[in-house]
């Protein structure tokens, strides 16, 4: 059957989260409702992005029985859409193509705001950390992330992933005018470990962890011992790799 | 009587523009409802912008009698202030300032899309114009804005404006990215004149009105001539000047 691959960007502010649910709006929900025409199967997304997640790159595919081209798809799309969702791209996908199983990396970006004053227009997508923050302590933290370990650390409860190794193979915080931003890409992220991590980094940050103890956190495998979970609205999922 | 000037950015989309209205949430009320605590005298706004404009400087004046800092005034609006809302700085006023007599220059931004698809962290500032647009011949009309003019073709129905006269000493078009970005600077704006402005401009960039008419339209003095008002969202008070 002809499976289509969609690049979707979109505001995650009013939306709750990627997965279709019965609470309220989700991304999934809308492109299966704007794409009735087409097909009536279930979209997969690549990342399961939270409430309040923001993506540049999410992948997500469908199996469709349409012979409408992919422009004539994604225009129909965009106009059903929710301004706050843009499919930016359809194309077809090679037989079987699943853009949740297949996906072989990702990118997240987190974005701490660390003036005291925040731009109304740059708001939603910033966490705003009122204290000071050192940001050279929290690059070395940042550094000990790096490498393929048990991240169970940095797992909220409510997953039912049973293996929580993963890969991290680049991970870095840079000063971008006044805010912090943390990039961090690898093979597959446990339920909201890149705000857990987030959450650590800050800790680090306001001098109440070393900026050597993430090896020995990662170690402990006990989520209490983490930082908190950083706010969903600082997050983006920036891009999806395949094979 | 102490006369506080606060420099002031909002995102306009989810308010009723700057005067206060009993119809819904404006930017004056909201400042007003923050500024309690100090004064309870009515705040003035440089410009009175519309529903969904924006303001990235807009400038307000307010009398009060309190021996607070600028510094403890700013915090406080800020903590109390909607997000959307950002008063970025306060600062004493000479005796007898007022934000919207005084003003003696104003700048004002509108943004364009021309990409078929608008990013959804983007679309709430920018008018999409789904037809191709020539911008040649919009820059051509937009120099035709120059000078000093009575501007009536501009003007809205609604304004109780006698003197429609106005001078308009910077005006340009420019490409950026996927957006056309107008600017225009001017000693004053009559009700809706950027929006009927761009309106016109853009039925001159479909090929509907010749790049030279822009002289002759002023001349007729008739808003049934000029083109409709664009969108409000696409436009932004960016600054304001004072002697």
């Amino acid at each position: 059957m002809r499976v289509l691959r969609l690049l979707v960007a979109y505001d995650g502010t009013r939306f709750c989260g990627f997965q279709r649910q019965e609470n309220g709006p989700t991304i999934q929900a809308a492109i299966e409702d704007a794409l009735q025409p087409f097909t009536t199967r279930p979209v997969f997304g690549a990342g399961r992005t939270d409430a309040g997640v923001h993506a540049l790159g999410q992948v997500a595919s469908v199996e469709c029985g349409t012979d409408h081209s992919v422009a004539v798809i994604r225009r129909a799309l965009n106009v059903k859409l929710d301004r706050d969702i843009r499919v930016l791209e359809v194309v077809d996908a090679a037989d079987g193509f699943n853009a949740r199983f297949d996906a072989v990396g990702k990118t997240y970006r987190y974005r701490i705001a660390t003036e005291e004053v925040v731009s109304p227009f740059a708001h939603r997508y910033l966490w705003q950390v009122a204290h000071p923050l050192d940001v050279a302590a929290m690059q070395t933290a940042t550094s000990g992330l790096l490498g393929t370990h048990n991240f169970a650390v940095f797992m909220s409860s409510g997953s039912d992933v049973l293996d929580t190794v993963r890969t991290v193979d680049r991970a870095d915080l840079r000063v971008r005018g006044d805010e912090l931003v943390f990039e961090v890409h690898g093979n597959g992220f446990l339920r909201h470990m890149v705000r857990a991590i987030v959450g650590t980094l800050v800790e680090v940050g306001a001098g109440r962890r070393a900026p050597s103890s993430i090896a020995e956190l990662i170690e402990s495998r006990d989520r209490g011992q983490a930082g908190d979970t950083a706010p969903a609205q600082g997050l983006t999922l920036v891009s999806v790799d395949y094979r």
